[in-house]
């Protein structure tokens, strides 16, 4: 199965001509989960194709303009397209009433149900599972309320090895083997060891998004061992003053912060439009931990079982 | 002194991944005038090196979001990047209190002055002037409160002819020569026939923008003679049913206002995103008024005096 993630936007605040504000798709098997959705997250979808009427979850970190501008519009774009399936939108206070406000002055009633959920960004939580994927708010440290999100992959069954398995086992048994209990009987002894019978399940892969805060260690629990870390970096650490007064982080404080968490991989994104050329950022990232890669319009991340 | 169009947005409610919702830009001598603000207009204005800040005044013809959702982005980065010259908004009610409502939750207080107008649309009415031009709203047709805008320069002065003027004209007389007084004695006689010493002033332009709008031949009176109209044609004539049913415009229905107003030129634009070749469109309008043009990203189009 899938878990990819695309990205539509790299540029902080101000955006530039070829520079879009935040927003990045993630790809679990046919479901797309979207995090921000900065202004022109609609055309970006478009001009990487992607079939934004299979987004099921909008996540958004916080309201600043450039990380939801561009929710109004994709809603709309949604209704007029005639979409049938419910939207789920996970956001801050504040978030359902401006929206609630622009459908009223359009004349628009959502042809689609629009679920609204409102999201405590100092703490956290669990805010959605399904079969697949749990989904845990990350409290960011920023200037004003604003959470991060956790996307981790449920435990995943463990696979019988058949030749091994003996003729007595009845299907109940077979699925307590799968989810790693050993079979016993009636007087509670052990008669089947589920290491003998059964492989290591496949990985469950994981997402930390962390945007936008400044250098906060304390994330660090949240975000320990994951397989792909998003963290905004500003600024170069020439700027290092700046990023703290803007509640803002650099390239190397995201890398230290990968390093303490030892995930596998670091992206960083959220660039002042000041960086013509990004390749400081990503030197400077990569002096600190060397599995950094740039979160770039376009750019697709994959993980793999 | 200039007075030219630059189109930065030409798709009607769903955009593409090339073709922008509606925004244009009127630059009358050094003032820029900012006609309707979809989704993505401050990245349209970078990309056409257009200096924002030397906009003016913003002019919002209703509230559905492809006229208006870059809006609240182009706000923000005027002040990011430290605007200082006030802003004048003219826009239908509810225009303010969404953004109102945007500001405060972003925790942004506007580093310049935001001065909302809000509009009557349903009358024709002078809504700003000064040394240069007028701007009048015009009353349109659509599913929610809509109207469009008149841009007007002002009487021009006359030029004197420098060597048929008596010696005698003293400076005052001289202004009201030029505003196409005759000048007379005590007695209330004529002395010197304006016509003598004064030649026509240059002409006076115009441009009118309807957007959007169902046809309506009521528009007539406000549109006559102006160089320039801009008319939305979301549809060929052969989806007139649909036009007239969602309030909308059919490409010849535009050229015919603008034949009947016997108006210079004819833009068309806010087109349905069915049609990936506009051909269809110019075509047809051009069968009626031969002076059509497509309002396409990018296109510029200069009145002269």
């Amino acid at each position: 199965m899938d878990f990819e993630l695309r990205i539509l936007g790299s540029s902080s605040a101000t955006p530039s001509a070829n520079r879009h504000h935040t927003a990045q798709v993630l790809t679990i098997g046919n479901q797309y989960h979207l995090l921000d959705c900065g202004e022109g997250t609609q055309m970006q979808l478009m001009q990487y194709k992607i079939k934004y009427q299979r987004i099921c979850n909008v996540y958004i970190s916080h309201l600043h303009g450039d990380h939801y501008f561009g929710l109004a519009g994709l809603l709309s774009t949604m209704h007029l397209k005639g979409r049938q399936l419910p939207l789920h939108l996970y956001g801050p206070p504040g978030l359902a009433d401006i929206l609630s406000l622009q459908l009223k002055y359009s004349g628009t009633n959502l042809c689609y149900k629009l679920v609204f959920h409102e999201l405590d960004t100092t703490v956290h939580k669990k805010i959605f599972e399904d079969k697949t994927v749990s989904v845990y708010t990350i409290p960011m440290e920023h200037r004003i309320p604003c959470c991060g999100f956790l996307i981790r992959e449920k435990q995943k069954p463990r696979p019988l090895i058949k030749e091994k398995l003996p003729s007595f086992l009845t299907p109940p048994q077979l699925v307590r083997l799968k989810w790693g209990e050993d079979i016993r009987d009636e007087q509670g002894n052990v008669v089947l060891h589920n290491k003998d019978v059964t492989m290591e399940p496949k990985r469950s892969r994981s997402y930390a998004y962390c945007a936008d805060s400044r250098y906060k260690p304390a994330l660090l629990p949240y975000l320990r061992h994951v397989d792909l870390l998003y963290h905004e970096a500003t600024f170069t650490d020439e700027l290092r003053e700046r990023a703290d007064y803007t509640f803002h982080s650099t390239a190397k404080q995201a890398a230290e912060l990968a390093a303490a968490a030892e995930v596998r991989q670091l992206l960083i994104g959220h660039f002042s439009v000041r960086y013509k050329d990004l390749t400081p950022l990503l030197e400077e990232a990569r002096e600190v931990f060397s599995k950094t890669e740039l979160a770039i319009e376009g750019s697709i991340f994959c993980i793999r079982e």
